[in-house]
């Protein structure tokens, strides 16, 4: 007999109760008054005791796994099924928003809920990742990289500001990290898929309900630092100047125009850090970081290596010197095709329109991809807040995701070759 | 009997000796190790009894006003003659060079002993302000204020961050605030001559050793803060941003752009701090200082206004909202041309190059200005460098302007109309 679903109750939609869900899980929180959970902290206890409850009630088997992730699989029609992962992450960034990450992990159950008990032929294993920020170690994606099976010691032994490892803090959390290899996803796995907010302006300014991510953007970050001369602001004459705060106003500005001319390219001179920084000082010296994203790799290195010989064009004419010095690099993740034209045939199913674009930000789904077929769904972000406590979800685009989440599955159900 | 110069001695210019003083009160310092000197402090008591046996070397008699002023007079050749003020500053920044102020002092000292003994139609007053640089009180020129005799009680009520008041700092020292009016000369006054570092590369670039000042250029200062949206550096695409960190970069170019296209102009953006100031963070908020100056009030004034047009109509066009907060607008002053014509001839005389030149710093000879005629006379600072322990003055320039000095005493006494 099929179980009547937990999450519709009287009088409320389906989706509005996963609206909720994600608000009572924003209450477990390291800082009262503040949205902040970073890798196994305490208030992640409150937050698996929450999701294993929905998790059991919408008919899955749980367990937690070495690296904190806590998993509820949803067995198939047969016993040598293979398995659709469902995931996304349950950290947060300090004073955080309620949805980044939760809201794909509760989505997700309630997917599994909406079955009411219908056996598939695949069995689904939602996930909710212990860690996806990079906030307290400074990497992020702990949690999906043990799915992947690719934590190394490494990464174990890496340590936040108190001194203490990613295997201290497992263990504080009362699991073994020795035991991290186990985490790792067992074939045959159908594929992954995540519900993630956009974190960006580009669907409420269509006025769209959803996105398919076709790719994750890969993305350099460099420190850009520009030595000029020192001098006083009233006695040096213009002409007698090296000023290490026009040259890098010139930077920014070299920045903008690369991106702005270049299609997908997105370039950001975040911080700028002039030195000493007195009103009647010219600077001295100016540090600036770089910030740039592309989904193809190759238009990405072409658009560094321009700004690269234009700023050093820049430099030498203002006879200032400048030091680039990359501090990350990342290639652009392509999404699976076949995985990706099944989620746009479920979108399309629900009728609603249809937008693909990349995600300018990393996620999860940027891990898995390399392990198996993956595909990610992107929510509208009202004003594209993302990261704050005013980040918000409307209610008809959960639901939205909701049917293009059930017609996914049965669009896997129906076709053999989907799967 | 003409009395021998005090500061010849055997094996040593007058001017090494002149460095060798400055380089004595370098050591009376709040800070070991740096010389940090403001308003009435400890030190300055040593600074006080120095140059009080100099001057009284010289042949001077000494007191102290009640702003903390040095002063030396030596007397005229008769009874009712005018006075010849010749001034500078013995306080300094923090961690201050050796010269900037006190040179000005020590020369005059010099100057005086080289007359030995000798007789003028005026009398010469040397003048050992006790502030100029606004550092104690974020207000400058107390000393020469006192001269002019424009010490008001919103001066004497002034506080430093400790909470004492201009008043409880000159009862400290062992003065009385009420008789602050007493320090202000008495007429007739021939005039005021100020000797100083020019702290700025002009003439070091040029190979000169002095500089004619003709005018202390005018500043305006403001804060200009720019307000845009904050927003995720990967998925803002370029057309939906409000970057206040590149309508901030757009106007550094804006002010440096006017400032070259201007003749006599120089503006500064100093400093410069972008919020949040995260990497992959779209800067929300830009606050920035102008420092901006000229010798023409007008064209300050013109120069100021088309960059209020261009910054308004540039956030205009990016979306952003812009703030101007004007902190100081200290008109310009106009040295007076008949000394300045003295001095031009006095240098003429001692066949140096002749640079008439303005000057971007402000110094109390535009305190003196409107009072009585006054003439400045700048010292080459190689490299340019002031405010910093690196800053230094060369034996020649020092004998080029005691020799500059010299003629001008003589311009004076020969020709009636130059008094």
């Amino acid at each position: 007999m099929a179980r009547r679903s937990q999450i519709t109750a009287p009088g409320g939609s389906v989706a509005a109760h996963v609206i909720e869900r994600c608000l009572a899980l924003a209450r477990h929180t390291e800082t009262e008054g503040t949205i902040t959970r970073t890798f196994l902290s305490e208030p992640m206890r409150r937050v698996h005791a929450d999701v294993e409850a929905w998790m059991t009630a919408a008919g899955m088997r749980t367990s937690i796994d070495a690296a904190g992730n806590i998993r509820g699989v949803y067995a198939a029609a047969t016993a040598q099924a293979p398995r659709l992962f469902i995931g996304s992450h349950l950290d947060t960034v300090p004073d955080a928003g309620a949805f980044d990450g939760i809201l794909g992990v509760v989505l997700a159950i309630a997917l599994v809920d909406s079955l009411g008990g219908r056996r598939l032929p695949f069995a689904i294993e939602v996930i909710g990742f212990s860690e996806e920020e990079g906030v307290r170690f400074g990497v992020p994606f702990i949690g999906s990289r043990a799915l992947a099976g690719t934590v190394d010691e490494d990464l174990l032994g890496r340590v936040d500001a108190d001194g203490h490892s990613v295997a201290d803090a497992i263990r504080h959390f009362g699991l073994d990290p020795s035991a991290i290899g186990d985490a790792r996803y067992a074939a045959p796995a159908l594929g992954y898929l995540e519900f993630h907010i956009e974190q960006g302006p580009v669907l409420d300014h269509l006025g769209l309900s959803l996105g398919i991510v076709h790719a994750i953007a890969g993305q350099t970050r460099a420190d850009v630092t520009f030595t000029g001369s020192p001098g006083h602001a009233g006695t040096t004459p213009m002409a007698a100047r090296a000023d290490a705060l026009a040259a890098a106003a010139e930077w920014v500005l070299q920045v903008e125009g690369e991106a702005t001319a270049t299609p997908g390219l997105v370039a950001t001179v975040g911080r700028l850090h002039a030195m000493p920084g007195a009103t009647n000082v010219i600077a001295g010296q100016c540090v600036t970081t770089l910030d740039i994203r592309h989904t193809d790799e190759t238009a990405l290195a072409e658009a560094v290596g321009r700004l690269q010989n234009s700023v050093y064009q820049m430099a030498t004419r203002r006879g200032v010197e400048v030091t680039w010095h990359t501090r990350l690099g990342q290639p652009p993740v392509q999404m699976t095709a076949s995985l990706v034209d099944t989620l746009t045939q479920a979108v399309r199913r629900c009728g609603a329109p249809m937008l693909q674009m990349s995600s300018g930000a990393g996620h999860d789904a940027m891990v898995m991809a390399p392990h198996m077929p993956t595909a990610m769904l992107f929510l509208r972000s009202p004003g594209g807040i993302s990261h704050h406590p005013d980040e918000a979800v409307r209610e008809e685009d959960v639901a939205a995701a909701l049917s293009a989440g059930r017609h996914f599955l049965d669009v896997l159900t129906e076709d053999p070759h989907a799967r």
